[in-house]
């Protein structure tokens, strides 16, 4: 017993990172050989994709797997991109040193953030093959490029370089490569098909990169390809400062003790975001502090103080101090027409509902949720639907059960937005395809295989109200069709049957046609509109053609106001009916009067689209007769869009140069959501 | 573009573990309030629990939690051991130093491996407060205690250190604390009850480690005391070398360069598990390297070579060479008569079938797996059953979806064992919990937080295999009781109705009550047992009784058997009739002749056994006639206990003294149950 504790101390040493990770390398993704492929793909995959959005370059990705010996399950895995490379000295940190990377600290969109993943893959590589891996890597201010072989020295987390040389890298087609990287590793890895696998990945990398070119050649030779949709990369996004609302004591502590700033008013304004002058001096004084106050020189007390003054738990005149909320140039969302584009591109149906809310903050965090709902025939109704989960343009593709963005779909009763759904909770079960997609400075996974999000309260109401919106956009669908069929099935029996019964008669009885058109105002007693959208491959133009039939007896009078793909840059090109602006994408055309049994046509074509990137337009009307076929204009919604607009309008103007610019809506605006479903509004 | 690649790189820098867990804190389980204060206790209990083992001290652990501000949501913790202490030097490390520890490299089971938890906790506590954490030890051969105040350089993974100084620590009544450790810390937190808490989390710690005595006060002062229920410490375990089939090629290859052994056959034999000198030799010869070779300067082909003898792909003379199981020395399970104890202490219900299964071995590391059900009134017939998990002596609280464990039960189809599922998939419903244990001396996790066990297929269908055979036990016990509840009303009938009615038509005929042995025969036509165990609280023992009846025409001879908890040290006195020991833990009585209208008595009490341990006494029987209220014995069963029993009793003579030792016993037999419920076995 005496010397008991001593002994047991004695046992006790440091373990190294890669140690860590080695003995538990399923945390990092290598649990099965089927999931050690695609995770290795997947790592290798978003370097490249952050590499080239960082230096602004459309990127161009080619994968390749082999079996390096199909007795022993051991594949080869050969990427390349055309990044902006990777410079010598770099290659052996950036792949043979776990927790190395540039982007742990920054406060930014983006893929990678640990400076693990690839780092993981030379490991895994090393321990189930006992080969280094080799890296190629060329600079644009290079004339050459690097080849070297990559192992780790698990016991020091230190890269092990070996045959490093420069060699002349030539493309395909004999030119030279000008800038990229080449990776090719050899590891114990099972390649499947099905719904996890390294195809499934890429073709979902493919749905939310749309500005990327994937090719990849399967191991029995089958190349598969998902050409580039749109040449816009995603928006440049910046690193912005910690918000006040998302520091802990202990990191104000931190910041405090290691500034060098002289003044707490200037520590403040400069180290975080959405902090003003006026409102450094409001917090300095809430917390009781002078503004001179040297930050390192802070007692913990005061330290303390300024955190509850963060925190609105101290005010000025009775009043929180008033914070903006963090920029949003942080974030890159996938927008609505791109999501369209990539979901219609890989799933072929008829109805497709997005979204992409407006950002919004979690603990000082920026984040912005967007949705798609994929609607239609060919797909199996009496299966749950599909859901594709994507965080930070990177999709999830394991334990969709445990992640944040499942539960808010289960969250949400289906039944009433026509889905089946076993006691209104749980996956949703129905011919569809659920897309969710959480930009964010700070996606909380629940382990370093980035494969599921942890729970976080307001990222969840988030996107369950993304999903309550579209549910309602799939409920309306449902209904316009339900409705639109009906009353086909009238009007042809109208315009076509009768007609020809009166026809028959008149000829068969020798007597002239009677006008019917008294007859089929009484049988439809209403105004109907009739809309179809539909795509032209000759002029590669979307054809709208809008008629409204006035059906009742008295003359009546409409504005007619469709949705459009505006802010995707489409064009409304032959609308020789004119019409005006009535909101950022939203057109309408006044209908004077409209006499009883006359029709009235609408006609225009979008340009600058694609096949599939608008497939239905929907149409409101203002006026006091209902008509079939069409929405009542929701006034108050069309304010908020118009209000919404402005507001934008105005923080661009305001937008100073500097990097802390910060558009200056507050949360209750940018709750709001400027998608195309939100004039259905009201009682839907 | 020129410069990007060397701009971007220039950003690049290492991030500090400490940095790393920090800002990913939710990985250690600190993701919410309610749950940081559990993963706080966890953490500090844990290790207090795996001190004591380690140390075999009987642990006496006590918990306390107060609301240190109200208003914040700032909670303090204390925990206080009864362990062998932490030297002075060593404190700093196990508190400030994340991946510090023992347990890492060590093959064996324990509750901490990683050396992260407690300094995690450190961690999270001055994240949130900004204050360091308190620590007091006292170690056996030193007089006073250390006292000294933890904080983290999270740039630098270092503990930083102060107020150290040393003081005489007296308990509460004043004696002086021989040896432990107290750890008072400060964290945001919030207290909460229900199935997510502090309260349940030490419950079901409780549960799994009857050998220690705990006690919690709750921040309304309340205090909650779990007593100790066995003075019987978990079996000492060994750590053990890894063994050839959980050895990567990487892994391998680093043991090889860092050997400093002569001669390959005498590395083979050193360093691994399994390998007997005549293995070593073989192993050599398959790889075809000579037994002389110096580790150290193998080349590749040479290490893959060897791996490919260890993995039998590469054989001797045709023959795969033959390694013996990893010892299981390094196990530690509840054992049945634990399990139950535990549960009974915590459920109060009728049935309890516990199945402690065999030690096995995946990819090297040897596991158990434990399983419990209990079954009964006072517990939702209408919900899903309360799965309690446990890895290595520790509850799982979350995840449960997501976890390994859970999964197992769901793939059972529990509707054939009388539980209610829907589609025969998923948690059954009904009034039940079922408790899974895996001990091993490698558990998978999917995160730091330790909360789910990650897929591994001979983890999953050795869970299985033990819920299959629980839910058989299960079955029984609902097809036996129903069973018996017919019996016993035709038996009431028989037995007070009839003669009630005869002696009532006698008196009224004053006519002589007529003999209806002969009557009742002709109905019953049956042999009838009828068992009753019963605790006395008088004498502190279990009785039991059966009673057979023969209600046929003929004289009837059996054997009668039943089960007893001799492997838990029960001890069965007053059995007047005799009979003889037919295997370890089954009891046997001749009944050579009853005749027509005949009962025989069996009458015996358990001792050394505490209430709740033994409630229901499985009865068998060998003869020809079936006997209603007893189970058919079956030989083969009987035959397979009493194998198993010689096995493991010349395995235990065989022991050598080394830490080498292993028993000799091979999979097939090793799979099969010691367990009660074996004896149901056939086509039940």
């Amino acid at each position: 017993m005496a010397d008991i504790a001593k002994k047991m101390a004695s046992n006790q040493k440091q373990i190294a990172i890669s140690e860590f990770f080695e003995k538990n390398k399923h945390f990092l993704g290598f649990d099965s050989l089927p999931r050690s492929i695609i995770t290795a793909v997947k790592e290798s995959v978003d370097n490249s994709l952050d590499a080239c959005e960082e230096a602004r370059i459309l990127p161009d990705i080619k994968v390749k797997i082999t079996k390096a010996d199909t007795k022993k399950d051991i594949l080869e895995l050969t990427t390349e991109d055309n990044g902006p490379g990777i410079p010598q000295k770099s290659i052996e940190k950036v792949f043979g040193q776990l927790l190395f990377g540039s982007r742990f600290h920054a406060i930014r969109q983006s893929r990678g953030q640990q400076g693990i993943g690839i780092t993981g893959v030379v490991m895994y590589s090393q321990l189930t093959t006992g080969k280094p891996t080799h890296v190629l890597s060329k600079i644009a201010e290079e004339p050459t490029a690097v080849s070297v072989k990559i192992g780790l020295d698990t016991r020091k987390n230190k890269a092990v370089k070996s045959e490093q040389t420069r060699i002349i890298w030539e493309n395909d087609d004999l030119t030279l490569k000008e800038h990229g990287v080449r990776v090719t590793t050899k590891m114990k890895g099972k390649y499947q098909r099905g719904r996890q696998s390294v195809f499934q990945y890429l073709r979902m990398t493919s749905i939310v990169n749309p500005h990327a070119e994937i090719t990849f050649v399967d191991p029995d030779g089958e190349t598969y390809h998902w050409p580039r949709v749109t040449e816009k990369l995603p928006r440049k996004v910046d690193a912005i400062k910690p918000h006040p609302h998302g520091i802990e004591l202990g990191q104000l502590q931190r910041m405090c003790r290691e500034s060098s700033d002289s003044r707490l008013s200037v520590f403040l304004r400069q180290n975080f975001s959405g902090v003003s002058m006026r409102a450094a001096k409001e917090l300095c004084e809430a917390a009781e502090l002078d503004v001179s106050t040297k930050p390192k020189s802070m007692k913990p007390d005061d330290i303390r103080a300024m955190l509850e003054a963060f925190q609105g738990e101290r005010v000025v005149g009775g009043k929180v101090v008033k914070l903006l909320s963090p920029p949003t140039n942080c974030l890159s969302p996938i927008e609505e027409m791109l999501i369209k584009k990539g979901l219609s591109k890989t799933i072929d149906s008829k109805f497709i509902s997005t979204m992409t809310r407006a950002p919004t903050v979690s603990h000082g965090n920026p984040f912005q949720v967007e949705v798609g709902l994929i609607f239609g025939d060919g797909m199996a109704a009496d299966k749950p639907v599909e859901v594709l989960r994507f965080a930070n343009r990177v999709p999830l593709m394991y334990q969709q059960g445990g992640c944040l963005l499942t539960k808010s779909i289960e969250s949400v009763d289906w039944r009433q937005y026509g889905l089946d759904q076993a006691g209104g909770r749980g996956v949703p079960k129905g011919p569809a395809a659920i897309l969710v997609h959480l930009a964010s400075t700070n996606v909380q996974f629940t382990s370093e295989a980035k494969e599921a999000l942890s729970d976080n309260e307001i990222v969840f109401e988030e996107t369950r109200k993304a999903m309550l919106e579209m549910g309602r956009g799939l409920r309306k669908h449902l209904e316009k069709k339900k409705k639109m069929a009906k009353t086909r099935e009238k009007f042809e029996l109208i315009n076509d049957i009768l007609p020809a019964i009166a026809e028959k008669s008149a000829s068969i009885l020798e007597r002239p046609v009677p006008d019917l058109a008294g007859s089929i105002t009484k049988i439809m007693s209403a105004v109907i509109c009739n809309e179809s959208t539909t795509w032209n491959k000759d002029t590669k133009q979307t054809d709208v053609s809008i008629t409204l039939f006035n059906y009742t007896s008295r003359a009546r009078s409409y504005s007619i106001l469709v949705n459009w793909p505006e802010k995707s840059d489409g064009k409304m090109i032959g609308n020789e009916r004119g019409g005006r602006k009535e909101a950022m994408g939203i057109w309408g055309w006044k209908i004077e009067t409209l006499e009883p049994g006359e029709k009235a046509h609408i006609e225009y074509s979008l340009a600058n689209l694609e096949k599939g990137d608008w497939t239905e337009t929907d149409v409101f009307f203002r006026g006091s007769q209902d008509v079939i076929g069409a929405s009542k204009l929701d006034e108050k919604m069309l304010e908020e869009i118009r209000r919404q607009e402005q507001i934008l309008v105005e923080a661009d103007k305001e937008m100073p140069a500097d990097k802390e610019a910060q558009p200056t809506f507050d949360s209750g605006v940018v709750e709001g959501d400027t998608g195309q479903t939100t004039l259905f509004g009201g009682d839907v």
